[in-house]
């Protein structure tokens, strides 16, 4: 059985991405929960983490002696063990195009993620509005971000970035949640788009997961207290 | 043909890694140099990025109608086309491996990236020893970069990460020619990797023709004096 080791669920951008993959496309796998106690190096998750693979990071997929440490490393994994799930477009040229967008996403909008960091419990649409006034890097993040998507979604009829649930929307979801969280305003297209991410039972399945874990941690929190009790 | 559009070779670290790629493989392809003026959006570079692809960045390959436009998205392109040349390692675990390395370089080591940007022609060993003084997070980047290369290198005999050349080896090119223009310590292993990566046929060339550009870049500078008449 396919093992998929993961943080929270509200907080890690990178786990959310091979889950909502695998539980979408109906990949069966056993999951476990590294809990984010914090990053530093004599904590119980970088522990953990380092004992499994070279990076110290979640998400890592385990398929008996294989362990692959990356996110996007393990997409094109599943996509090559799993072939007649199309995990990218079957078309070479459109496969092209999904993976330049999920790549694009992998190594960019540096300054979106830092501002914008996924919460998915939260609601901050002051911090957003505050952020977009102050933040120009994450600005152009955002518009550079919506271009790709209107260019994609303009293609074709479809609701998604390509003719059917693929890695690109999997690895998009997690922006999509931080839209969401922070209420950055967008055009009817792409606010139609992240409805249509966010009523995928793969993401449903895992905000629902996410919204059941009350576990508030400090360090990923740049904008809100604890609340009582914690 | 394949057309590669890529940045100047002296800075731009993201073009380096596939016309390295298919250098060293033997690929056919037609380079179209894209100068650097400035990433400013009225820059004569943005624009004839942004007529290539949606990212507005190089490099880009365009294949007749197909124009793939992320570093990645271009190696995975290629391992396709040319399954004979073995791109990828062929075992699936070792492929799996090279893939989580590869695709780590791709989305981490941000702080490295920005404090050590790529300058072939450089040598800046001062500032090399003072990022290292004064930034942790470039320190940390640098022992998880090493201990996963010593730990790729420890599995076997060969002087490269996987038991040939591959894609691997392409996507740390950039960051070998960063350690050598920052002068950072390394250790005996490191070091001889380094060595094996700058002796590549492939690599040799792209720093041939970086140092023959002779176009210094302001905007590229963070720690050099335009030379005099430039
Ligand atoms: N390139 C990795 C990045 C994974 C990553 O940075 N994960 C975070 C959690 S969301 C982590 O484990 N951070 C721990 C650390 O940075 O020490 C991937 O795509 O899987
Ligand atoms: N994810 C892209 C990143 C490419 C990239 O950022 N390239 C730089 C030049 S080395 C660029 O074109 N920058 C222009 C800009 O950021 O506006 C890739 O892997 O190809």
């Amino acid at each position: 059985m396919l093992e998929l080791h993961i943080g929270n669920k509200n907080y890690s951008s990178w786990s959310m991405r091979p889950w909502v993959l695998m539980t979408q496309a109906g990949i069966p796998f056993t999951e476990v929960v590294l809990r984010f106690d914090s990053f530093d190096p004599d904590s119980q998750f970088k522990r953990s983490a380092e004992a499994l693979s070279p990076s110290g990071t979640v998400p890592v997929l385990v398929d008996g002696e294989r362990v692959v440490w990356d996110s996007l490393a393990i997409a094109e994994y599943l996509a090559e063990g799993f072939p007649e799930l199309a995990l990218w477009p079957e078309d070479r040229g459109e496969r092209a195009l999904a993976r330049s967008a999920t790549a694009a996403m992998h190594s960019g909008f540096g300054a979106l993620r830092s501002h914008f960091p996924m919460n998915i419990e939260a609601r901050l649409p002051e911090i957003g509005a505050r952020v977009l006034r102050n933040q120009p890097d994450v600005v152009a993040d955002l518009q550079r971000l919506q271009a790709l998507w209107e260019r994609l979604l303009a293609r074709h009829d479809g609701p998604l970035l390509f003719d059917r649930f693929s890695i690109a929307d999997a690895f998009f979801a997690p922006v999509v949640m931080r839209l969401h969280t922070y209420a950055v305003p967008v055009s009817p297209r792409v606010a139609s788009y992240m409805q249509q991410v966010q009523s995928l039972p793969g993401v449903q399945a895992w905000v629902a997961a996410a919204l059941e874990e009350h576990d508030f941690r400090p360090f990923e929190e740049p904008y809100r207290q604890a609340p009582d009790g914690a």
